[in-house]
C-alpha cells in the first residue's frame, strides 16, 4: 500500500472528516532507526526517530499538515504565524501545497536570512514588526481572531493532533511502546503530543503500555526545570530556546503520568552529542535535537536508566536546518597538501593515528 | 512490513549475498509527489520523485549504501573519494555508520565550508591537495589500486546499482513505468542508473513497459547535448557542474535506447522551475534538481511532449543543501513596519495585492 501521507495513514485516529482535503507532502513515515554503536556502548536498546527526515527538515510538518488541512476545510484563503524558524518553514510549504497565502511575523532586528531562507523559498510574505517576539504573536492572535486568517502557532490545537502520530509510528514499528521517550523540550507541545499518541494508541487497543517521557531542556532555557519561567533564556540549541513554554502544563502532565520527568542538559552536553552521533551512527540532527540523546547518556551515567531499557531519542530537525553550527563546532580549514600520492597517504596515516 | 532500507527491500535485484552487511540509514522509499497544479497547468500527469528526503540529503545514499556494505563485505576499514559536494556527504555518513575511517579529496582553494560541513560533521577526514579536482581524482584511484581503501566516486560500479533502486520505486508506486522520466544529468550516472533499473525491473516481470529518458543538462555545462566536454562547466546549478561526466556511453545508451533525449536548459529556466516548485507545490529541491522541471516546462510548451502525458520528474536533492541560493534568487530583507494591527494588516493587503 503506498504511503500518502499522516491524514491517510492516521485518519481513525485524526479529526479530520470527509470534508477535509487530503493534504500531504508525504510528511510522517520517519526512520526509527537503531542506534547499535551507542546501544553497546551505553547497554540500552536505543533507537532515533529521526524527524529530519519530514519535507521541510523537521517534526513541524506533522502537525502542520493537520492545521493546513482543517484552515482549508474551514474555507481559510491565509495562514499566519509568528515565527523565526522551522514553524515557519513549515507553514510556508504546506500554505504552497494547499494554495494559501501565507503571513510569517518576526521581530525586527538581527534576523538570520538562512533561518528564513525556506519561509521565503516557499513564497510566504515575511513581515518584521518593530517589537519582540511576544508581540508578534499578539499582533498574529489579534488579528486571527477578527479575520479569515488562521493561526498556525502551536496554540492552534490541530498542531498537537498531527504531532501525535510519532508516536503511533513508533508503536507500530517496535510492536509496542518503548521503555521511555527521550525527547527535547523548549515550547513544549512535542512531549504533549507525543504523550496524547502513545495514550490513544494505548486507548485504541494497539499497544499495551505506554513509555516513561522524559524530557531534556537545555540548561540556560530550562524553564520547566526550574519551575519558572526564564525571561532571557539562551543556548545553542536555537530551537528549544523557550523561556516561557506554551504548553507548560500539558508538558508537566505528560511527565508526570507517564512516570518520568524534565532535566536539563548543558550546551556543551548537547554539542557532544550532536557530534557522537553524526559520527559514530551516520545521523546529522540539528543541536536541539541533540538534547535528547545527551538527556539520555548523562542519566544512563548517572545509573538513572536501567541497563538494556528500549529508549526512543526522538531526532526533531535535520542537520541541514543548521549548517553554520557544523561548521562552527566541527569544520576547520582542510589540511593542505601537495598533489602527491605519498604526501596523501602520509596524511591518511597521520589521520588514523590521530583517530587512534 | 518495517522498512529496512533498500539492502533489504531489494536484495533479490541487488549484488548482495549473505556476507553483505545490512547496513542503513533508511535511504530510499522516497515519495513520489504528485504536482497537482502544475499537471494542471501544462497538463500533464505530472510527478516528482523527491530524492532530497534521502538521510543526507540527496539521491547519493542509494549508491553509497551499496559501496560501502560491498567495501565492508570485502574487509575494507577506509572509504575514499574525491568531492566537493553531496558525494562527500553520503559517503561520510555511511562511513560513520559503517564504522569505517571516510577520506575526502578536494581541491585547494575557494572552498566553500558549508559544502563540506556534512561530511566534517559525519567525521570525515577532509585533505585539500595543491591540484584541480582531475588530479585528486586521479591521485584516489592511484592509491585505492594499491592500498585496501575504496574508492566510492561514481566509478565504482556498486554506486549505479543502489542508485537503480530509484526506478524500481517509482514503477512500485505507480503501478508501472511512466511515460517519460525526466532528470538532471551531470556525471551521468544517475539517468544511467534509472534505466538500468527500468530495465530490470521489466525483465524481472514487474512492469511491462520503460518509460523514454529525457535528460537535462545547464546549458554552461551541456557536454552530452553538444557532444564535446565543456572545459570549463559554469552554472549555478552546482551538482550538475561537469564538462565530461564519467558515465557518457551509458547516458548515451540511455537516451537513445529508450528514444528519448538530451538537452540544455539556461540558468535562468533553472531558477525559474526552482521558485516554481517550491511556492506552486510547496517541494524546497536543490537548483540543479529543478533542471529536470524546467526541461519538462520547456519541451512542454514546445509542443515536444504530448498533452496527458504520464511525466517524472527525478529532484535529486533537498533545498536545505544549498540554503545561500535561497537567500539570493528569492530571500529579501523583510519589510519593517510598526507593531500595530493597522499596520500588519495594510502590508498583508499589499502583498496579498502584489500576488495577484
Amino acid at each position: 500500500m503506498r504511503y500518502m501521507g499522516l491524514i491517510d495513514r492516521y485518519r481513525d485516529l485524526l479529526p479530520v472528516n470527509e470534508k477535509t482535503p487530503a493534504l500531504t507532502l508525504h510528511e510522517g513515515n520517519t526512520p526509527l532507526i537503531r542506534a547499535d554503536r551507542l546501544s553497546e556502548e551505553l547497554q540500552l536498546d536505543l533507537y532515533f526517530k529521526f524527524e529530519g527526515m519530514n519535507p521541510t527538515g523537521s517534526f513541524k510538518d506533522r502537525g502542520m499538515v493537520m492545521a493546513v488541512a482543517k484552515a482549508m476545510e474551514e474555507g481559510s484563503r491565509t495562514i499566519m504565524c509568528a515565527s523565526t524558524g522551522n514553524t515557519s518553514a513549515a507553514a510556508a510549504a504546506y500554505a504552497a501545497r494547499g494554495g494559501l497565502a501565507c503571513v510569517v511575523l518576526i521581530p525586527n532586528g538581527n534576523i538570520a536570512l538562512g533561518k528564513l531562507a525556506q519561509a521565503y523559498a516557499y513564497g510566504a510574505t515575511v513581515l518584521a514588526i518593530d517589537g519582540n517576539f511576544d508581540q508578534a504573536l499578539d499582533i498574529v492572535r489579534d488579528i486571527t481572531s477578527k479575520h479569515p486568517i488562521t493561526l498556525v502557532n502551536s496554540v492552534n490545537p490541530y498542531r498537537l493532533e498531527g504531532q501525535k502520530t510519532a508516536a503511533f509510528e513508533i508503536v507500530d514499528a517496535l510492536g509496542n511502546a518503548p521503555d521511555y521517550l527521550a525527547i527535547p523540550v523548549g515550547n513544549a507541545g512535542n512531549i504533549s503530543a507525543y504523550w496524547k499518541g502513545f495514550k490513544e494508541y494505548r486507548e485504541a487497543g494497539r499497544s499495551t503500555s505506554v513509555p516513561k517521557m522524559i524530557g531534556f531542556q537545555a540548561a540556560g532555557a530550562s524553564p520547566l526545570v526550574a519551575g519558572k519561567p526564564f525571561p532571557n533564556p539562551e543556548t545553542v540549541a536555537t530551537a528549544i530556546r523557550i523561556g516561557n513554554p506554551a504548553s507548560w502544563d500539558l508538558a508537566v502532565a505528560a511527565h508526570t503520568e507517564s512516570e518520568g520527568g524534565v532535566w536539563a542538559v548543558t550546551d556543551e552536553e548537547i554539542l557532544e552529542a550532536y557530534r557522537t552521533i553524526a559520527a559514530k551512527e551516520g545521523v546529522f540532527a540539528e543541536p536541539a535535537s541533540a538534547a535528547s540523546i545527551a538527556g539520555v547518556m548523562k542519566r544512563r551515567r548517572e545509573g538513572a536508566l536501567p541497563a538494556g531499557s528500549q529508549v526512543v531519542c526522538v531526532l526533531t530537525g535535520h542537520g541541514l536546518k543548521d549548517p553554520n553550527i557544523a561548521i562552527k563546532t566541527v569544520a576547520a580549514e582542510p589540511v593542505v597538501i601537495p598533489a602527491t600520492e605519498d604526501a596523501v597517504l602520509a596524511a591518511i596515516a597521520s589521520a588514523e593515528a590521530a583517530r587512534g
